[in-house]
Order: C-alpha cells, then structure tokens, then sequence
C-alpha cells in the first residue's frame, strides 16, 4: 500500500468536478488578457452579490499573494502588522511580507490561535515615536491555522477595538467559508458586517485549481492595489481560467458545500478518534482540521502509512486535514490504522 | 459585429486542447502540493530531456516572476541588470524587478530589440566602483518584442562578450519556442550550447492556461531560487496542474506544433499586408508578430473591428500577434477589413 | 612634490572655519538627542527665514540620503521618477534609490545635463496602465553635475510641465548655492517661487563637515518623511551638531560667501584654460566646476601630478571642480603645470 | 530649574574634548573623499591592533546603520535574524532592518535582555523548508538594552552554539566599551575571541560627535560591504572626521575612560538609590545605566526635574543613563530631588 496523502492538506485535494467544467467552459475563442474579459466581470459581479456592490474584488494566483499585496497597499514600510504567531504570513510565507511590504511582522503567542483586545494591547506601543514601526494592520486568520474559529462576537470586539485604534482589520481567509459554514453565517456577516476592512478570499483549498480573491470593503483602500499586483508578479495574462472557477464557486453555493463536506468530515473524524482512549484532541474542532495527540511510538507507525503534518514534533501534536473531497471511508481507514497501531 | 481581439495578443487565445486534456487527466486523488508530486517529476524530467540532465527547472505562475525570480536569484540589490529599452522586463512589469532585486535597470536603445556586445560595450563602467551599480546580468528577449530574433551566431557572440566581462546572460524566452521553430534549431541549440546562464521558458503564450520554468544551465546558480519564488509568491500549491501542462507541452513536440503555426500565421499575414501599398511592414517578421505601419486614418478605422496593440502612436505602428489557433480565416478577414477601409 | 588633490570634488576641502566654530561651540552641556534641542529649533527657523514658514525641513546626514529619503516620501514602488542619465541619484548612488523606493529610475540622454519638458514628453506613457511604472517625480539637478545651470524661466517652465502632468519636482540641490550664486537670485526664488516641490539642499559640498537638508515646499507631502528618515538610517542622535553647521551656514550669509568664492575660482581657472590653445572647454561654467578637453598625452602628464576625475575617458574630458577654499595660487600652479607639460 | 537631560540618554552628551580636538586638528588641506585619506587608513590601523590585522573594518555615521548594513552584508531576504526582543535593532529601528535586509526578525522574550542557547533552541524551525524564514544570525548586545552584560563564558557558549547550528554572531556593540570596562577584558576577548563574526562598534554613545564602525572578524564575510554602505546612504564623502574620532577614541585608551567613567557613575547612583528604601534596582547594573522602580505618585514629580526615559510606564521602571561626562554632582542633584519628593 503506497503512502496516503489525503489527510496531509486540503491542497492535496485535486479540482471540484464543477471548477472543473467551469474551466472547461472558459476555453472558447478569444478573450482580452489581464482582466478585461467577461467571465471576469461575472466573477466580479458575483462576489459583490455575497458581499455587496460597494466593495472592491481582485483575483490573484495564490493565498500568500492575497495576504502580502492585500496588506501592501494599505501599508507603509515603518508599519507594523499584527498578527497570532501562528499565522500562515508569519509562519510559511517565507518573510515575503517583510520582503514586500518592509513591514514588521509582531507576532503575538496564542493557545488556540486566535487574537484578542486583550492579547494585542500590551503591543500597541511607541505610537508617533519615530524610532519604533507604526501599527497600522491586526489581521486574523479565519478559520485559524489551530482549526478553531472566531464567532462573530468576537470578531466584533476586535475590529471594534481596532478601529478605536485607528488599525485596519485584515482577514487572512484561505479558509473563510469552512467558518463561514460553521458559525451558520453568510460570508459578508462575518466580514463586511462585523467592519473587517481586507479579506483574503481562499478558493484553493476549497475545491479550485489555483485562484484566490483580494477582498476590499473600503474602496478608499483599493486604489493602489492594481499597481502592486502587477507590481507583485500576480497579475494573470489569461484571467478568465481564475475567473470562470469563481463563477462556479458561488454557483448553487459550491462553496458551502464543499466547506461543509470538509467540515463534517473532520468532525467525524474527531468523534473517532475521541473514542480511542490514548488519543487526545488538543484545539477545538472548529472548522477542516483535527489537531490529535497520538503518543509517540504509534504516531511514527501511523505515519508509515498516513503522510500529515505533525504540528509540534515534541508534542506529537498531529495536523489531520479535510477537504471537499474527504472520503468517510479514508477516515475509517486512518481510524483502524490508529486502532491497530496502538493494539499492537 | 463585436471586436475581434484574436490579434491582440498571444494570450488572448485560450488553452490548446492537448493542454486541457492533461489538466483534466492529472485531477485523480490526492497529491503532495508544492511540487513533491509525480507529474511534477515527470516534467522536470522532460525539460532534462530537452536541456540536458544538468540542468535545474522550477515552474512559476507567470513570465514577469519567471523573469524576476530568475534574475533575483542571481545578483545583489547592488548590482545592474542590462537590457533593450524594449525589454517586458523594463516596459511591462510595472518595476517589480526593481522592486524585488533592488536592482538598477540599465536600458539600451536598439532598432530591432536585439542587444549586440557593440551596443552594450559603453554602458560597461564604473566596475569595482562602490558609488555605481556593478553589472551583472545581460538579459536578452528571444524572439524579441519587436518580433525579431536573435540568430544562433549572434547569442554565442554576445554570451561569449558576456562572460569575457563576468555577466551572466538571461533570457527571456516568453516567446522562445517561436524563435527555436523560425531558427529551426533545438531549444538546447539556442540556449545552453551557446552559454545561456538562465532561461525564463514560456508556456502561457504558446498554448497553456498558466505556468512558465525557470531554467538554470549552471546548477551553481540555483541555491536560493527555492526560497525566492516562496518569497515572491511563486509557489503554486497544487503544482500538478502546471505540471501537467508542461508533460503535455512537450509530448509529440506541442511546442514546435503550436509555435510552427502561429509563426506561419504571421508570415501569411506579412505576405497578405505586404500586397496592400498603403501598409508598410516595419520590422522583421521573425516569430509570430507583425508590425505593421497603417496610416492614421485607416489604423483608426480597422480599430473599430479589431483589438490589437498599436505599439508607437505616433507612428501608427500596429502590433498583430498569431497565436497556435490564430484562424486563416480571421487574417483574410482583417485584410479585407484593411482593404475595405482603404478603399473607402 | 605630492599629488594635489584639490581639484578632485569640492569633498576634497575641509570645513569652513566659521562652521567649525558653531560645532566646537554647540559642544556644551547636555540637549535632548534627535532633533528636539535648541540648536535644531534655531536651524528650522533660518530655513524658514529663507524659504519661508509654510516649509517643512529636516536634516540627514549626506546628499544620497536627501535625495533618497526625499524621494521615497512621495512614491510608491510602482512609480517612475524622471532624471537625466548623467544625474547623481542615477549614475552615483549605488541603486541606492531603486533598493529604497522600489522606483523605476527612467534617464533621458542630455547634452548639458539639463532636462526640458521636450525631452521628457516622450517619456510619458502608459499612465494608468497597470503594466507601467507611473511617473511621479521629475529630478533635475541644480547646478547639474556638469556645472551647468537652470535658469529662473527654464525652472519655471519645467514645473509648470510637471505640474500639468501631474508630476512632482524634485531638486538635487547638492550645488543649489553655486547656482543661486550664478543666478544671482535668492533661494527661495529659484525653488519655492518657480514651483519646486521638494529640495536636496547642499551643504558639505559648500564648507560644511556632514548634513545636508531635505524642504518640502508643499507641507501636505511632510507626512511620513520622518520615518523613512528613521526607517533609512538617517536620523542622527546628536543632531545638534548638525543643527549648528547649518546655523552659520545661514548667519552672514556664510552660504553665498562660500558658494561665490567657488564660482569666481571656477571662472578664474575657465578664463586661464582658454588661454591655452590645446585645451577646450566643453561644457558652460555656470557654477564651481569646469569641464575641459585635455589631449591624451597631456591629460597623463597632468594627472601625474594632480588628482581629479576625467569625467569621460575616451572624451578626455577633466572635471575641475573648485570649492569655498580653492587658492588662486593652487590654480596657477595647475595652469603652469598643464602650460609645462603641453610645452615638452 | 529648566529640565535636567543629563540622565536621559547617553546621547544627551556632547562630544569628550579629546575628540573635538581630533576634529579640529583632521580640518586641514585636501583628503581624497570617501574613505582614501590618511587618517581613515591611522584609524583602520588603529582598529586592527585592537582586534587583530586579519580583520575588516568601516565606518558609517551612526549605530542604526552599523547593524542593519553589517547584517545585509551576511544574509538573503529570505533569512531570519533572531534576536531578544528588547533589542535596539527590533524595537529602536523602525523596521530599517526588516525593509533594508527583507529578513524576519525573531525576537524572543528575556528576562534580562540577554539570549541564551536555551532560548533560542525552540525557534531553529524549518530548516531547509522553502515556506519558512531561514535562521542565519543570532543578533546579540553588548551590553544590552537593559544595562546588563553578556559574560565571557555567556559568549563563548552562546557563540559555539551559534556555529554548530551554521549560524553567525552579530553583536550591536553600541555600549561594547561599558561591557569591555565591566567585564575587565581586552575588546577583542569579548569579541574576535569568542567567536563573534559581525561587530557594531560603538562610538557616538561614548564620546563621539557621530560615527560607528562595522568590523568583520571572518574577512570573507565582508565582499559586499562597501556596495551596501554606499546604496544604504551610508558613505560619507569627508570621512576624515569619522577616521579622526575614531584615532582620538583609541588614543590613550580614551575609549575605556570614557566607559569607565560612565559606569563608575552608574554604579555611584546605583549605591545611593540603594538607600532610598522605596526605590527598587531592577536589573543588574553592569554597564552605564540603572533602571529603578520608583513609585508611581513619586516618579511623576521627579520627571518634572529631570527628563529620562519610563522604560515600561506601568510597571514604572525609569531608566536612568550614565554617560562618559555625567557629573557627581547631578546624580546627588537627581538622587536629592528623589528623596525630596518622597518625603512630601
């Protein structure tokens, strides 16, 4: 038995069978490069049904993309940008914000990956002092990189204090509607709704080939924003291919099921592993992911068999992922794999 | 009639259907994204059948990184890179190289967007100067953007004056594969056998949806691109759709068939111009471009119904791109939209 | 005898004994680091005098920072900024100003080292097009690095052209003393009163030890200077030491003193090279630096015994530059040394 | 009373007369600018029997500018920099490193300012892994921000570590002086000797006008320097007057003295805020500074006296600084003002 991946990341899933036809469609006759096509202008108009007509939509190839030009054309090089030390821009982007944005990166220790008034205000210090980074970005992850989510209160609170701060909030949402599925909201009330200012709109690991959407709900804050997408390597010659996978993401909200497919996977799966004993789920299950303690010597013998990330090697924190096309039956496998380890 | 945008660019055409099919094809099961995938070898592996086994090859989104990232990898935020005024690196790329690289971009007039040793010679000073910024790659377009090609005699020239002066010599092949079809030479012939240090491979232009190689002749050179290309947001997740791309472009020869066609389409449409005495063809027609002069009148005329670039306003020089589906049919009728305007 | 090195840059001179008595007097007690002590108040309010008090001033510690520092305040890295090829900032700065703007630096060809709106009009292009670096600043130099100088209708003409265009005017004004010396206009008038947006003003070419300062003639552009200043290394702690210099730079109009004896010397040395029939001066002295032909053979004899540059090797041209301490003797010994030569 | 800033900085002083003579006496005839004078090649000299002639050494204006162009000069933009997140160059540069060198910078929590191999073992992730910032320098002060210092077994150790993990050793040296006079060893003991590679060597803070030097103990590390001195604004044409500071400051030991002054008071203010019951020391005082815990109610009055920094204003620590010219007399002044205010 060769080593299954599926659990490893929701990227190692392929194209939804819709995006892909989607795609398919798109290949007809000619079209203007850059944007300038229909399916974009679709696309685009379809994104400001969810989020409404007064917000701004650009497409970019990938989420570090989203993240990095996003929060560049809302910064300058002496700011700050604040962020859960496990987030995705701090952690695997490889300093392409520092690099990019000439930012500073403060990163705050969380346990379950979520920021707070609380957390945040101990490092809102040296405002106007020359010599130190300006704040100027909080930016979340949505879901968070632990699986857990924000609720929509708590999103409130924190874009409320941002604000008060004279901060933006940036959304980093390559997982946004596995939140949106779970807290049982529409994708604006958990962003426009609650005052998040940029969100980046994940399509990758929810079913599309390559593809995400930087989201400004505040036109004021958009002008510069073509510019550094160029300027940045992420404007696409031929957008209708990105474009026709948006149109077909919001079409008969295949968004929100294969959100929700990813969702219920992972809490079957949880549910399973909490009926093995030497198991223990460390992070709530909020979201695609299942953050699991396996003991150490069964944990090297799972990974035999199951390629996953281990989040934190001493604390055999395994990193267990879903997606849209997660099959219960894998689970079951990964489950008896688990038993039978551990028997043994 | 609606415009006809078919000769505005290369990559206003869509995706050739060999191309589509492998996309289609390598959507089956799981993967490891970020390129630890099987297509993703096999392509690799096929680039080293084409350039030789001692080569290095990575896959990018698009030429500007290809481009970039490439030149990134090899010089310091101190040195300059040198180019035709011409070059999509200068025009088009919105200073991302500057910005990524830090580089200076030293420019050089030339009639037909070719670089000679001759032209470039003058612009060789200030070396070991710390107040200048020290040269240190040549990059050339092959074919050009004026549609012109360098011949095989002409690159072993300039790269043997390159190296005698310790640049590097990169080039950006967005359009190479019609430049190896109109020399009826290898790819490795016009690349590595005379002493190219980098390539930027094209794909998007010729055929695929996205995705463009960076190709390293000397495996020294390659150390950090990993690591830039995650900086600068070049890494695809679900690489194996790039992959694949690339497997397909180079089965059975899709490249040469592609750029064949569309370099034969341009020369149909040269010879079919050339019969029109008010139209004036003002550079070589050496690849699939032709730029032809129209008289202002006429130019704004035929505008009307076709999309194309005029690339010198003042000049009324028109940039007519072929592309591997530019129609016979669509030439004949641009040239009698041509004619039907003059007669007028 | 040993190499006289006099004529090499008006760096070559020490500092001004009035200047050196400011710092050796600003040495007392103890004052708040970084600009918030009373010398640096006293400095602020001289500039003003001269440029008057809706102007915002800083100090930095050297010309390829005011230029830099100055410039990065009012572009983004998608911006172009506009010189001539022979400007400081372009041939002299190490791309110091692509690394810390991002900017395209586009050079246009002078004859003089002088721009006019005619030569900058073809440089113009793409304005919104997402593709092209966007034109923000024209950068001229005053007086130009080759001793020429903008007239009072020239400077006007050219920022009513940058205005139009929605360009900015930026002023190396490392020599901005020799051409208001030249011009026989105050400071202000050449600068602020012709529409000047942001000036590089010189001052240790011009008897100072180190500092230079940045004016903003428009306060609204102010905004981030100072932390880019910080941000670029810039701001120095003992800053009153700085302050002092630029206070008796102002003091007795210490500045034109300076700057007029430079002129005079240059004029003196132009008048005696023309009286050598071999030799030919290839640029118009309008401020403290001559450019003269010396034939080959002569040139290597001369260097021998005197340091300078020769600005273009193959041309044989010589800069001679003069300073606020140039001796008329040091002058007649060059003459008699060049006279000596051309005789053997 | 006006406001007393002796306390405030060590920046706060002015310039030791041995070194305002220096100056004084440099301010004669023509130098070649840019470092090619006599007295730059007496003070290189000067710097390599301190630390040995096998070691690079250059000046640049202030200390800002020592670490970030000496950190550029050894990583790509892809590395991480780690350093305690006191630090000068994490909190005191307004992101300058992070926008000059592209690198995370990874700051770790201390107690007392110091980073040790324990501590810094749990960050050395992702080596190798192309998502992830690639550690490459250790960064540390000496003696630190908190007024502590690093021992000579601290270093050594610290440093093996460093090595043994491919990493370099920076330290920002800004008051290396105070820990060479504290720790009574040679300046090259606590530097070359350990095992330190990059060194940040302080002279503004101890004496001088500006100026700090960047010396490189591993010569093959230095190559790209003085291109990155010059792009970062950092060469300074008359750089006589750095060179002669620097031979005053090694003259007779001036650097020690000047050090040893400054400790030894901080040391005498230490002993006499000792017995002021209410006043708490709280971090140990090895160099030139105290920080105190004075009451809240009590340190705002004093502050109306005297101006120093509240180095954390809820926990009321003030840090009081020592300097190479502070007056017994103004620690008794300060010391009474502190007892006059508690006892109202």
């Amino acid at each position: 038995m060769s080593l299954n991946v599926e659990f490893g990341s929701d990227n190692h899933s392929g194209v939804h069978p819709d995006i892909m036809k989607a795609i398919i469609d798109a290949n007809k006759g000619y079209s203007i490069a850059y944007g300038e096509d229909e399916l974009t202008k679709s696309a685009v108009k379809k994104v400001r049904e969810v989020f409404g007509s007064d917000i701004d939509v650009f497409f970019v190839y990938n989420g570090t993309a989203a993240n990095i030009i996003g929060l560049k054309t809302v910064t300058n090089s002496f700011n700050s940008i604040i962020c859960a030390d496990t987030a995705h821009l701090n952690v695997h982007e490889c300093c392409g914000p520092e690099k990019f944005t000439g930012c500073k990166i403060v990163t705050i220790p969380t346990k379950d990956g979520k920021l707070t008034p609380e957390l945040i205000k101990p490092y809102l210090v040296g405002i106007d002092d020359v010599h130190m980074a300006q704040p100027k970005v909080i930016s979340i992850t949505q879901s968070t990189e632990l699986g857990t989510t924000y609720a929509f209160d708590e999103l409130k609170k924190l874009c409320s204090f941002a604000h008060k701060n004279n901060l933006l909030v940036h959304v980093d949402g390559a997982r946004i509607c596995n939140a949106a599925v779970f807290l049982k909201k529409d994708l604006g009330k958990i962003t426009k709704d609650v005052g998040v200012d940029i969100l980046s709109f994940g399509g990758t690991k929810n079913g599309m080939m390559y593809g995400e959407a930087v989201v400004f709900f505040d036109k004021k804050l958009t002008k510069d924003f073509e510019f550094y997408r160029k300027q940045g390597m992420q404007l696409t010659s031929k957008m209708r291919f990105i474009s026709a996978q948006f149109n077909a993401f919001f079409e008969n909200n295949l968004w929100e099921k294969n959100a929700g497919h990813a969702n219920k996977m992972a809490q079957y799966l949880k549910n399973e592993l909490c009926k093995i004993p030497q198991i223990k789920i460390v992070q709530k299950v909020e979201a695609n992911m299942v953050f699991a303690y396996i003991p150490k010597k069964h944990l090297e013998k799972v990974r035999e068999k199951f390629y996953f990330h281990v989040f934190n090697e001493n604390a055999c924190e395994a990193r267990l992922m879903c997606s849209f096309d997660t099959k219960k039956e894998s689970i079951d496998e990964l489950i008896n794999t688990i038993r039978d380890t551990i028997k043994k």
